[in-house]
This record gives C-alpha cells, structure tokens and sequence, in this order.
C-alpha cells in the first residue's frame, strides 16, 4: 500500500476507496440504463452509520434530494447509498418523487434495511422518469462486498461522461486509533446534455456525531467542493453525502476532542482531492486552473475572487490557448463583488510575476507560454489588503466544451 | 429616407447616425495604432450639449474613463468625444493618467474647445501604454462634418474585431418639434485578447439638462446595455456617453414634461437597439439569443434570471447546436438568485412550449430544431410568482468563440 504523509499527520492512501474505512461495501452493475457502461451502484455499512449531507442550492432540487432529505431527518442515521446514472428524475413532478422513494423501497428490502436509513442520488437527463422496471431488476442484482474490484464498479456506475474515475482515501489516527476516510466522485461529462451533476459519496470509520460530522463537511464543502466551477452552472441534483461507521473505535469525535483537527483536516483533504479531480475532468477539459487569492479583506471574499477568475470565459481560453494574458485576470478581478484597490495588485503564473503593484512587469512571453502549457496551472493573486485567503479550482475552456454541449440529445 | 413606426411616436430612421441630429459632426481617421484600420474618432458639437454617461463597474477603471468623469464634473456638458482602439489605457498607472489628459488636451485644442468639454474613450489592450506620437499626428489629421461618410470613418474607428458597424437613429416629436437620436457603439470583438470593451455614443439635438438626461440613461442603461452578456466579462473600460446639443428647440425636457415619455422611448429604443446589435456581434458568435421573464415576483428578479440564462454557457452552446434543452434553462432559473416556485414554471422556445407548470410538454423536435437555426431565437419564461417582467440579449457560444480568445497575443 502506498502512503504518503500529507503534514498534520495525514496520510494520503494511494489504494484506498470508499470501502477501505471498516464497515463498508460497495457494488456497481449495469441495470441498462445506459447501453453498456454500468449505472447503478450503492454503498452499505454493516451498522446504522452517523452522517452528515449538503445538497445543491438550485431551487429546482431533483426528487432524491429531497427523498434523501426525509431520510436522514428522520435519526440522522444512513446504512446505504442508492445511485443512479443517466437519468437524473429532476423537474419529474409526484411521479418522480414517488420513483425516488420507490427506490428507497427496493433498496432497503434488498438490504434488510429500514427504509430511512437509505439515501438516494441520481445524474442524468432532467425532466425525463426513471425506467423503474429496470432499477427494480437492477436493485436485485446488487452484491456489495468489501472487495476492491466492487468499489471500482460503484465508482464507475455513478460515472457519466467523465473520462476517468475519481476517488481518494486518506488516513489519520485518532485516540491511538486508526482512522480511514474514503470516497468516490462524479464530476460534469455528458453524453447526453444536461448531466453535469456533481456527486460525491465519502465513507469513513470514525467515530463521530451526525451533528458534528455535519458541522465539518458544511464548512469543508465551502473551501472544496464549493470552490470549483466547469462552467458556473448549478446541477438540480448536487449532492455530498458522508456516512461514518464508528467502527474504528476512537472515542467519539467532536471539536472539542484534541484530535479533531486532525480528522478535519483528512476529510479535507478528502474533499479537496475529489474536488480538484472533477474540475480537472471538466467537459473537454485539458488543464486544471488552480487559482490562489491572499491578502483579500477576508476569506470570503479572497474565495469569491478566486472563483470568479477560474470561472472566466475569457481566462479559461487563454489558459487553453497557453496565453499568459494577465488583462484578463485583472477584468475578472474587476468585477468580482469584492474590495479591490486597484493600485496594489500583483499577479503571478506559476513563479513569474506579472503584475506587481498593479504596474505590469517584464518577463519572458517563452517561459510564460512554457509554463501554461503544464497540465497543472496555478494563479496567484495578492490583494494586499488584509489576510484573507481562497483558493479555487477549474478547467480551460476548449472546442470540445463546445463540441460536447452543441450536440444533440436526440 | 426609411422611417418607421415604432409605436408611441417614435419612428425609426434607417440612414440615421450620430450625426443626424442637429449639431453634431463626426470624423474617424487611421493614425496607425493598428495595420491598416481607422483607430481614431471624434464626435463634435456645434454647442457645449447636456450630457450624461454610465461607466463600467469594474475595480479597475482604466484612465479615459477617470478623465471623462472629471470633464463632466466641472459643468456637466461636452463638446466633443475623442475615442481610440487598440489600447485601452487601461492598468496604465499615472503614466496612463497623464497620456489621457493630453489626449484631452489636444482634442480640445484642435477644435478650439475647453478642456472640460472633452469626453475621452479607449479600447484595446490592457496594460499597454498609448503612442501618444501616433495619437497627437492622428488628431490634427481629424476633420469633422455633416457628412454621412464621416459618420460611417466613426463608426468605424472605433470598432475593434467587431464584425459590422453599430448604428441606430430614431425620432419623435416633442413641442411640435422634430426630436433626432443617433447612436453608434462598437462591441466586444478580439483581435489581440482584452479588446472586450462596450462603447457607445450617442447625440441628440433633443433640449434637456443634463441631471434629467442622466436619470433617464441611467435608468435606460439598466434594462439595455447592462441587459446583455456575451461572456460575462465586464471590461475596464465600458463607458456610454449621451450629448443632447438642444438645437431642436423643444422647451426643455425634464420628467414632467406632457412629451418625456416620447422622449424616454425614442433614447430607450437607441439604447435597445446598439445593445442588441453588440449581443448579435458577440465573439464567434452565429444568433442573437432573446430571453424575456415573466411573471417574476419583481422587474429586477426578472432581468436578473434573463441575464442568467442567456449568460449560461451550457444554453449558449444549445443554443449554438439547435439543441432544444430546455433542461439547461432550468439549471440557470435553478441558481438565480431569485424567487422561483419550481412547481410554477413554463418555458417556450419562440412559440413552442416545453414546460408548463414545470411538466415537460410534448413538443415536436424537428420543429424545434428548426426554430433554433434562426438567426434570433427567442426563449420565454414565466415564473407565475407577480408581475415583475424582464429581458436579457445574449450570443451563442461556438468553436469561433475558442478560438478567437485562444489565440496568442503575440
């Protein structure tokens, strides 16, 4: 097994998914959803597990949102994720709502579960119903087991057209005891337009609250997950959802333990490494942008900032372009809704500063355009106005965005 | 002359430019800051003219714009608008200042003007000095007049890679008097990157003071040009100025004349009309994309969905591929930030209806398609929530795109 060790005593398992943390399984398997590729999965825990969810901002929410919703306001408790691809049951009314809880139904009583202990996810179409003659057959082929060949066959069934897998494992210790965080993710391809949902499912053994498990995903979902943008759309069907087993036996885990930052900081990294993944796997994407803001007035606006430079059209073609145009990162810049003194602005691509002061200065066009041409791009932007920091992360915009969102559904 | 009648007594002239309306001269010349292009313009006015200008909200407001805004502040009139492409003064620090100044300097030198009654504007690259040698040999070549040709060397000069010319006249009469508006505008094209700048210009021989001048552009302003997106990039140097020269001898307009409203309609329409024209002309751009929201619970919610569905890269590149995806509407509604009843909501593509009630309607796709391969398509939306109504112009997003703003500067 490879580790590494991240600072903080983080350790990043190169090997682990979400059914390395103990208590958990995992199975994907192709319920002919789609043509071949497999598009139904779950993960189960062998007990009722703590958990924590945030959920997409769009005021159109997808029925198993709200399906997953009513579960986990029950006890806070979840035992099993039911997932979905190609088909997103959003903006599908009563029916759709009552597919979504149907689902709930079969996958519970494929697991022996009670009903509210299941949470459900779907991506895909909107405003198309769920063919439930074969999530129902789907449902009943489902065999998790702790082996890894089932975990990539869940991480491959929540898939749509993204162009790789996305998962992490990380690993810290807590009260002497082994601590396991796991998770898979899907980010925005489409084969058919309209599927670029962010999911992300992550499994851990801690011993934690749901209540300050949630507390730490919430704020973690703000410097992660929340912080990159493919193209500042908003999915009805987003959605994060953490189950923790308990089952590596530290005592319970809140902030007040003298161990919690250390958990925080693994689901961090969790959270991060998934995130940064979708962004790099963006529709037609060839680059992740990673851009830095320090010196804001506060975090938040330094995270707003950021975001609103990853997010620019204009930054985005030419960081495909390999273009070391820094104007348009001062336009991004200007319009952020953020305080900004327009005299003290330094930006820098990678080690070369082009902007010091906000007085343009020399460098090398060859070394800049060497430089973008990295599959890895980092911006940074000093505002010297404060301490504030963000960082944000996303992906050049290329004719293949154009090529896979021009063509038709039908 | 074509005329036509544009309801509420306003006619729109087909020949009319800026200098249709009394008083007005205009000049467009080549002083070499591009290959072979004209790059410099000037409008004259026969008489110190009311004014009113709206300038980019950018942080970084580049030094014509400064320089503008001083001129106006000293007796809120001008005489003349002096205007270069290819530089943008923008990010140009002190130096920057004092080469706007002198562009100022010398405009109201060579016309026998006061210095205060000279707007400035530029548009080009960020973050490049003016050649000023260029700029003081190009404006003692300038040499205004009535003529229609002259006005054609403006409309020109002040484009950069804008495809065609923006123009707009129209009339009404207010007093027994007939009351001329003519407007030119240059859009954001690209030949080097960071050419993103909206200008726009416009003369009136209409007599009103500037403070009502001004109510009535700002308010304009907020339901045209800030109505349209083609990437969402605000530009440091986005500025429209309006000089009315008085000379049609109206009594003077102010919002309690019997006849304002003609007048509000006839400059509303000018406004309407280059804003459109800049959103057809969008980079890469092959359609005009209308949006209108109804039923919003007020008219600033409205504008505000509007703008976000046709800023919405992924209705863009629908758009673009005639691609009837009305899932994609529903994902920019979804994260406006707006009331929005999601069981509430009806979408049609021109006189097709998709969703109504937020049930997916049957629709015939080719029809569809066939609507969404006009050159203007409009997409209409009604939230049932109030009254509060809105529309928004946008462009759809092409390969063109890409590669326009791909490219190398150098």
């Amino acid at each position: 097994m490879i580790i590494t060790k991240q600072g903080s005593d983080v350790y990043y398992i190169a090997e682990g998914t979400v059914v390395t943390p103990k208590g958990f399984q995992a199975a994907g398997v192709h319920a002919g959803l789609r043509y071949a590729k497999k598009d139904l999965g779950v993960i189960v825990c062998e007990v009722p597990a703590s958990c924590a969810a945030v959920y997409t901002q769009s005021h159109f929410q997808a029925a198993p949102l709200k399906v997953t919703q009513q579960s986990i306001a029950v006890e806070q408790k979840l035992q099993a994720i039911i997932v979905n691809s190609a088909c997103a049951n959003a903006c599908t009314g009563e029916r759709g709502l009552k597919d979504a809880y149907e689902m709930r139904e079969l996958c519970a009583e494929q697991f022996g579960l009670q009903p509210h202990l299941v949470a459900v996810a779907s991506t895909g179409v909107i405003g198309e119903f769920l063919p439930m003659e074969k999530i129902r057959a789907g449902i009943k082929k489902l065999q998790p087991s702790h082996l890894q060949e089932d975990a990539v066959a869940f991480q491959t069934a929540i898939l749509t057209t993204d162009t790789v897998m996305k998962k992490a494992c990380y690993q810290t210790t807590i009260d002497g005891k082994t601590v396991t965080i796991g998770g898979a993710a899907k980010g925005s391809g489409m084969i058919h337009p309209n599927m670029a949902t962010m999911l992300a499912f992550v499994t851990t053994d801690a011993n934690i609250s749901s209540s300050s498990l949630q507390d730490a995903l919430r704020s973690i979902t703000d410097v992660s997950f929340n912080q990159i943008t493919v193209d500042g759309e908003t999915s009805t069907n987003d959605m994060v959802v953490v189950m923790a087993s308990g089952l590596a036996q530290n005592n319970e885990l809140t902030p007040n333990h003298p161990e919690w930052p250390k958990f925080y900081e693994a689901l961090k990294q969790t959270c991060e490494d998934l995130a940064k993944q979708i962004a790099k796997d963006g529709e037609g994407a060839t680059k992740l942008i990673e851009v830095r803001v320090n010196g804001a007035a506060t975090d938040e606006e330094a995270k707003r900032i950021a975001k609103k430079i990853v997010g620019s059209n204009l930054v985005k073609t030419a960081v495909y372009g390999a273009d070391a145009n820094w104007g348009r990162i001062i336009g991004a810049i200007g319009h952020a809704d953020a305080t900004v003194d327009p005299d003290h602005v330094d930006i820098s691509l990678g080690n070369i500063v082009m902007l010091k002061g906000s007085e343009p200065q020399p460098f090398s066009e060859e070394a800049a355009t060497a430089y973008l041409q990295h599959k890895e791009v980092v911006i940074e932007v000093n505002l010297h106005l404060g301490n504030g920091t963000g960082v944000a992360w996303g992906c050049d915009l290329t004719y293949d965005y154009v090529k896979i969102n021009a063509s038709y559904r039908t």
